[in-house]
């Protein structure tokens, strides 16, 4: 048995894994997400230790450390774009982090061969658990999007995670699919995110409720069109609210256009829907799956692709990372 | 030495040639495109037939055939969704291709391993060329776009062409990039096809002649509104007609929200711009990379990434498809 060390690096916390070469989790810890870039580091090497201390004699089974950061990730572990985490831009996390393993703890594989050290973008890291140990397993292609505050997604082709030329391939939520819709941070307008997200259902709920369309769930927000969120709409969805479905409707409707896009580039064999909103479950998968049908002409000669729930949950990141560093995802 | 043969079925004609691993065109010719299924097979191996007797002796250096078609290519060789040949829909071309090839010459390949026989999608066979011989020479991750009167294109990843789970992938001409957009032929609205094509162009530019704010295209179109195309466009822009080139940064700025969408996905370390279109040279570059510049996010955070025409022109169907052919390109 081989174990994998997986941390994946929130804007509050770090969950930390450890996991086996069977997708079995041994223990897991967390530790809060540092706010400066030396902080990481620290945060990054005392998740470890306390992985490794909750071991105990299972340590000597460590084959590696990956770790999944809210972040375009380059080839050469440095990171770029990292909105929720503006601390990490530019970091060159995989060196820093090597060289702070060996001052804190020299020799901590004594023994054994050098851990793997794989640092990579959160959603792609999820894409490999998903792949090596979830809703992926079997496939060759697929696609992955991870719908929570944002958009991020994995794209698996071949059977490998597809990086690109950077390492920055995979970010499945900055196309534009409405030019006319609202500004993205990214400096474009119209972004999967920015229709598609939690963000949006809570942005599509706030615009019904002032316009009268939304009782129920501005009811469950304390009647403050402001203070009104995702988890108000999925509250009353799940109460049955025709106007809650009829948001989830509208998202989905926008996720399922910017799905057939990427079908249409990627061809998978399977799309999975994870993160945060994916909590959700049929109310957001049955709508998109509809609307997809509508949009994907492959459904007309050929079969049309399956789209379901990720598996791994909130745990998808901290597994990939382990399964990566485990070397079972190339 | 080896030679591949690579025919390049087009609406009117196939052009097929022999081609070394070298990339040298050692001899070419042209019949007929069918309208019929049957004679479509006839027409494969009368194209085939005529390049080995062009051949002459170097016909036992032939290892294999390629074939490009305008049609969706399934991974068992059978064809889908092909609007500019209906004939060949639905059409198992591999398997009849090599038993009209066995039937019509038996022992063609005697004392020789039999012919590699392989179809693919007409751009997925361009970027296979450019790849092999062209602009892409060199790179692991590549997108093509082929503009012509639509658009395909053609997608490497880690030095592989990308095939999707089923044969389909790389169809960026049918990514929404603007939902309120014209319809397209697929069945959705604003694809790049319809807002980045040679057609395209020619609608963008008959609303501009209605407008009164095309005056040179539409006297070189006799007039005629409606019988205004990309080539007087294109004549126009090449004496420097600053409405023609104002019609072609229209197309060019659509062009470029499609290629950072796909440069999200995909992160190429080049995109070739191929395709009938491409003939207008800087005329379409220039403001196709000042646009991108505008879109590309990438750009901001690391080096934004290279456009460029394809090199292989009319003839990198038939290049990519012989260079599949040679088992150049996997």
């Amino acid at each position: 048995m081989a174990i994998g060390l997986g941390l994946d690096v929130g804007g509050t916390k770090i969950l930390a894994c450890a996991v086996t070469d069977a997708g079995e989790l041994v223990v897991e810890t967390r530790v809060d997400s540092p706010r400066s870039p030396d902080r990481l580091l620290s945060a990054l090497v005392e998740a470890t230790d306390a992985l490794v201390a909750l071991l105990g004699a299972d340590r000597d089974s460590v084959v590696g450390v990956g770790v999944g950061v809210p972040s375009l990730v380059g080839s050469d572990g440095s990171l770029f774009d990292s909105p929720n985490l503006p601390a990490l831009e530019g970091l060159p996390v995989r060196a820093a982090f090597a060289e702070r393993l060996e001052q804190v703890a020299p020799g901590r594989a004594a023994g054994a061969a050098r851990w793997r050290l794989v640092i990579d973008n959160d959603a792609t890291c999820a894409a490999a658990g998903e792949l090596a140990f979830g809703a992926a397993r079997g496939h060759g292609d697929v696609v992955l999007l991870t719908i929570g505050t944002g958009i991020g997604g994995g794209v698996i082709a071949a059977g490998r995670l597809l990086r690109g030329a950077r390492g920055f391939a995979g970010e499945v939520g900055h196309i534009v699919v409405d030019p006319s819709g609202p500004p993205c941070h990214c400096g474009r307008n119209g972004c999967l995110e920015q229709l598609a997200s939690g963000s949006a259902l809570a942005r599509i709920a706030r615009g019904a409720a002032l316009a009268g369309r939304a009782g129920r769930v501005l009811e469950l927000a304390g009647g403050d069109v402001d203070a009104v969120r995702g988890e108000h709409v999925l509250a009353a969805a799940r109460e049955g609210d025709p106007a809650a479905r009829e948001l989830f409707a509208e998202l989905a409707h926008n996720l399922a256009v910017g799905v057939a896009n990427l079908v249409e580039v990627l061809d998978p064999g399977v799309v999975l829907i994870g993160g945060g909103l994916a909590a959700a479950g049929e109310l957001l998968l049955d709508p998109t799956v509809a609307a997809f049908a509508v949009e994907d002409r492959r459904g007309r000669g050929a079969q049309s692709v399956p789209i379901v729930l990720a598996e791994l949950g909130p745990r998808a990141g901290a597994f990939g990372a382990a399964a990566l560093a485990l070397g079972l995802v190339g």
